[in-house]
């Protein structure tokens, strides 16, 4: 199935001459959704053995959760700040305007650890790098990162040197 | 498995008084997510065929688009307000205090679709029911809600009478 020809272009979303890709319309589709993790699970196969797959909120929950079901790991979230309950590790990082904090659980990964970081999409990379950290500052080890969509002019793939970067449908 | 030894009580969160429930200690565990999702299919499997899962932000994301793509159907997402990027359709619902609105993707569920909502916890039932009332707007069939988690003390049940309520754990 070609995967980029299901995703919808929103001009003007979120503010004007933004080309917004939205993946709602693969979501709705169970042949595309079904396609999308399978090409999410090759990439990661490929990375070799791991134990868990960390997704942020809340699109890295929507291929994450899926994905960690479909090769039986576990799945942690990484979050805002104050939405997780329990003992929570947080980091600052960059928007583009301003800062925020993530958090994960302080327990969720244990030292020694693999893990793979699966997101929606690799733009500036800026919310993936904290997640990154957030896992180092655990004690894991992240073995590659997993994008449903790299929008390749905008360099994430760069700020992500020295980590192993797939993407399943590039722009 | 016994799912419901596998969450953790976290007490005075959000607030003093309460104890909320944390399901991160299941989805960072390979087998009980596996058997969470397992055991959501077998209550949706009962409700009979349908077209499309609905899960709202973000905590319906976790459940519903595994369980999506378990059963090989569709997922749409409902979402507040100015986060979904193409033509919508809102609802005003109410919150502790004050009010909120949440949005279905206008062309997401068909006239006549037979859809199954999807949560993690069924509390007062609040987000629910505009979940439910989203679905109806666009000509959707709700045949049935499915939760992992049921406070049965908060009624929720209750305020969805009408509704096929399913749910795996029960406190």
């Amino acid at each position: 199935m070609d995967l980029k020809n299901k995703l919808r272009h929103v001009m003007d979303f979120p503010k004007e001459g933004i080309d917004f890709i939205d993946i709602t319309t693969v979501l709705q589709d169970a042949e595309a959704l079904s396609c999308a993790i399978n090409e999410l699970k090759k990439q990661a196969l490929d990375l070799g053995d791991f134990d868990l797959i960390v997704g942020p909120e809340s699109r890295g929950f929507i291929f994450g959760v899926p994905l960690a079901y479909a090769m039986n790991k576990g799945f942690v979230p990484v979050r805002k700040k104050g939405k997780l309950p329990y003992k929570t590790v947080g980091i600052e990082y960059s928007l583009e305007y301003g800062t925020d904090i993530m958090e994960i659980h302080a327990d969720a990964v244990k030292p020694g650890q693999k893990v793979v970081i699966v997101d929606d999409l690799l733009a500036t990379g800026g919310t993936i790098e904290a997640a990154v950290k957030l896992v180092e500052k655990l004690g894991g080890e992240v073995i590659g990162l997993v994008f449903f969509i790299e929008l390749s002019a905008l360099k994430g793939r760069e700020r992500l040197s020295g980590y192993d970067v797939r993407s399943v449908v590039k722009f």
